[in-house]
């Protein structure tokens, strides 16, 4: 059976690792830099910068004293639309367990995304793909999401990012 | 000579006149229904969620007491990366107006993004671009930006935001 919560400051470490899980799956393991100090001061502060909702999974058969077992997680965040005017629900992060697929929890998570977005008054809930990853595409654009070919992310960061930083104070 | 600065609640008119010219150059001229009142109430309230830095020219020639006029200007806010544990600066929009190009607006505009990324702690300053607007991305590269072609943008929105987010309800 499946329950979704939102975390609290005590759910950092599983926070972290699902990150971690993710990170696997997107062929990038080495890739997390982030640590639990990291997300308890940026997400359960008083401006928190990210928002998470946890799935909860217990079997049928599972005692209900049992603690449910923590099995996937949605990431999220509010960015902006200069166009519509609102915020936009962004999904920075979505992941279920490999163990757990195939019992509506990522639908689950989305759902509820999605009533989160329409609830904050949200015109856009939006996230990214990897182009290789045909099973999310699939699963996205059977929610009625369209997939965006010509907008290419751009990224500067360490030594650019730095250099840029610092380039204009010579210059007066 | 550039001079940049923070915008104020006085210049909603003038920012949402830079957002529809950059539509009209992203071939959307029809796309802007952001209202003045938006902008007010998302971006200059207690807890804005946007920041814009107007850029202000004024030719050598023009006297000092003439008001200086604002030919471009950059949109962003603050996203989060699970993987470096930190906020980002995400760009929204970037726009110098046709007639005031090739005087370095535009690389003053994103030396003083990258400026308050380093100085929040940021470690990323992201944003996107079409795939057409070939001067663009050159410009981006030149200042050590990738452009990450594997990760596709998706969108949901209207109806099928809306058919989601109630589509749960009868389910229990």
């Amino acid at each position: 059976m499946l329950h979704l919560r939102p975390a609290t400051a005590t759910d950092v470490s599983v926070i972290l690792e699902l990150i971690r899980e993710l990170a696997i799956y997107e062929r990038e393991p080495d890739a997390v830099v982030a640590t639990e100090a990291d997300l308890l001061r940026d997400g359960f502060g008083e401006r928190p910068a990210f928002q998470v909702l946890l799935a909860e999974w217990r079997d049928p058969s599972e005692v209900a004293e049992r603690p449910a077992r923590v099995v996937g997680f949605a990431f999220y965040f509010y960015a902006y639309s200069t166009w519509v005017g609102r915020e936009s629900l962004h999904l920075e992060d979505l992941f279920v367990l490999p163990s757990h697929r195939g019992r509506g929890i990522g639908l689950g998570l989305m759902r509820a995304l999605a009533r989160i977005a329409v609830d904050r008054g949200c015109r856009r809930f939006q996230w990214q793909v990897l182009d290789w990853n045909t099973p999310a595409i699939r699963f996205y654009e059977s929610l009625g999401a369209r997939v965006l070919g010509e907008w290419q992310s751009v990224r500067m960061e360490g030594e650019a990012l730095e250099a840029l930083a610092k380039g204009g104070e010579s210059e007066g």
